[in-house]
């Protein structure tokens, strides 16, 4: 039997970040990582094989290189299941890897409904980290002209941007009432509604599938309305559900729905067993109730948390909870969220006060690229802290939702975030007069005295 | 006389932030701002009226706008003196305006050396943020074709960026070794130094100036080593003095070097009378010693400070001391700094610890548009607190480099730092498992712990 210190299963971000920060914390450690995949994708990239980076190859993960250069030992083939007494993994190959720790980074599968009739038709397809699979689908995508994307969260409107920026006429069908509606509250929603039109992609919200329709390859998609759309493919971006067979399979508990649970330091029940990423329950950072979001910064976070305390609890986790950051672009304009939306802090039961600002990314304003940006915070209303931030804006938007991300992780209030200082830029970023994130905090302090 | 309950002098970004924050949490009162200039600048943006921008018109601060829909008076008129006893300003035209509180908002003035000979030649300038001598300026420097700028910080640098942009032979001298010296560590300035000769700029670094020489019209510049620079302009952008004249003749402390005095509410001796902005003493967030900076940012810090502060201590200020915070760009390369370089920090007996990581800033790095991102971090070797960061990227740089600047606020810690969640988008940041500021921070913590 093959023995190592340290097991990860997976490597993905998840299992890359938990093997690197593990052998960086315990260098005289051995490490092994074992994956199915012969090459792993950078996940966030794969919506944009589909024309920014044009394939699969030029979204590849370098693992193998970052592994080498980190003494950690790779090790392609599928654990199908692990013995928590032997402290071992056994593979598809028969052969058995002992372990001391074992990280579970198994990550995550897309959903594809069964109760949703013709989903099995050729030229139907999920959205999978799976480069083979994504490969075939690209090359069986070339012929198609119309695409039918099924679901608009972040993966489904990427993609369709994408399939319209390549040419191709997609309609993109969500049954919620907005697109994104998970992500950001309704007014931020619409403005990415007309944003996406613009750009070519016809919206179909509020209205759900009824079926997928075809011989033995799609033809069309008729909506709950009885509306028949054509299609040469249908793309199905309806969720992911985590991967935790193998931990079900060794009888470690996972939540209702099917996470595996961890505790603070994501360690498992088996306290040699660790679990990160997709696979892992998440505690949602203001509530503590579960929080299903999955996205690889989290997982990210997790592993780094996981990889530093493998052998002992060497640190104190100061950030507790799972923070929902968000960010994404379609052409120059971005989009962020972190925290709490108006509408789930509502949900919740949050008192809340909100402030909004729209102004610009660029000073002044005649400066070229200048673009549009907007913030909107929500507060608690009693104790001023801020639960949540949206931003729509240039390019500078993906680390302004990092910034506020990092107000929320400090509990900063409506007083400290007013007192603090930022820098500002023509070119970079707001004038310090009209900077968007303490413009909105401003009309927050406004409210709560009652001057608004 | 005129009579206000509060009147504000000056009206760049510290007077238009005191006068309109000020305004937001007292309604009810009566508000004047008395400034000399007919039209006001976007202070930031002056050095890109030479080329990005074209003219003085089109850096405009829309304050008449901003003051008009806040309910603030404005007032266009010099003060020449004021009277504490009374309560009330003189304008130059004998006018008089009585006051309950004032906000002195007086600003800055460029250094024009007297000791340098030829300082006073025709064709030698400075940077003031005075439109009218800026577009007599920008006459002049039409028939210009060979210009010299002497002092290589933010303004000198940004200025020769943009002369080159406009066609002109453009030598950038610097006393110090480095441009922008006293903001960025060598090994981050030198990169900048490459970047803007690869743009245009000749750089004549560690030498001074030992005159500027012409018959009534400057011909050249004479470095301190004999070589001779033609120019056919000189623009001085030596640095900037507080302009608290009026304060001084009103009897209130200043500094040594000429800062209005101010306690942590920006309130002067007198307590009626504030002083924000360039003019107001600036106490270091990490030493309390006195901190020249200049920024329009600061300065807006410090007018929000006064403004909700006028009749009450009414918020707690959490964030206390000065932290430098600057960013700049050329082309598409951004360069930020928050807190303290490795240098600054060394000079004050900070027992410190660094980290770099270079990564990009989109990922993955075959994505369009993608650019290098470097980060630098400078942390406190036994507390772990983060005392500054340096960062090199694309144009996220500048919100980038305010979230470091919350994180150094909010005294966060190696261990705070690597357990907090980020987003991170392909189009808009570095990848989660390549995060150059987490990536560093973790460069740190093996340091720390003997590992590197």
């Amino acid at each position: 039997m093959n023995q190592a210190d340290v097991i990860v299963i997976g490597s993905s971000a998840a299992g890359l970040v938990a093997a690197i920060t593990g052998k960086n914390a315990n260098p005289d450690k051995k490490i092994t990582v074992i994956r199915k995949e012969e090459k792993t994708l950078v996940p966030c990239g794969i919506p944009y094989i589909f024309e920014s980076v044009k394939s699969t190859e030029n979204d590849l993960m370098p693992s193998e290189k970052m592994f080498d250069t980190a003494g950690i030992d790779l090790v392609v083939g599928e654990v199908v299941s692990v013995n928590r007494d032997e402290k071992s993994c056994t593979l598809r190959s028969g052969e058995k890897f002992g372990y001391d720790k074992l990280v579970l980074a198994t990550g995550s599968k897309p959903t594809k409904p069964s109760w949703l009739k013709g989903a099995e038709l050729q030229n139907v397809f999920t959205v999978p980290k799976d480069k083979v699979y994504l490969d075939a689908m690209q090359v069986s995508l070339a012929d198609c002209n119309k695409v039918v994307v099924i679901g608009a969260g972040f993966i489904g409107v990427e993609l369709s941007d994408e399939l319209v920026k390549s040419g191709k006429e997609v309609v993109l069908v969500e049954k919620l009432p907005n697109i994104l509606a998970l992500a950001f509250d309704e007014d931020i929603a619409v403005r990415i509604e007309e944003l996406l039109s613009s750009r070519g992609v016809s919206l179909k919200t509020g209205i759900g599938v009824q079926e997928i329709f075809g011989d033995t390859r799609v033809t069309g998609v008729r909506l709950e309305n009885g509306e028949t759309l054509p299609a040469d493919a249908v793309i199905l971006s309806i969720g992911y559900k985590p991967d935790s067979s193998l931990a079900i399979d060794a009888g470690l508990s996972v939540s209702e729905t099917g996470f595996i649970k961890v505790d603070e330091y994501m360690r498992t029940e088996d306290p040699d067993i660790f679990a990160v990423g997709d696979c892992a329950e998440k505690r949602d950072f203001f509530t503590r109730k579960q929080n299903p979001v999955m996205l690889a910064s989290t997982a990210c976070a997790e592993a780094r948390t996981a990889g530093i305390n493998l052998f002992k609890l060497s640190v104190v986790k100061t950030f507790n909870g799972t923070l929902s950051i968000f960010a994404t672009a379609l052409g120059d304009t971005g989009f962020g969220v972190a925290g709490l939306t108006e509408k789930k802090a509502r949900e919740e039961g949050f008192d809340i006060v909100t402030g909004v600002f729209e102004g610009t990314d660029k000073h002044p304003g005649t400066l070229p690229g200048t673009h549009k940006q907007m913030v909107k915070l929500i507060f608690g209303n009693e104790s001023g802290i801020l639960l949540g931030g949206e931003v729509i804006g240039g390019l500078s938007v993906g680390e302004l939702t990092n910034m506020i991300g990092f107000i929320i992780q400090n509990r900063m209030n409506v007083n400290s975030i007013l007192t603090s200082q930022i820098g500002t830029h023509p070119l970079l970023t707001a004038s310090p007069a009209g900077y968007p994130l303490l413009k909105a905090t401003g009309v927050v302090a406004r409210k709560r005295i009652g001057l608004l």
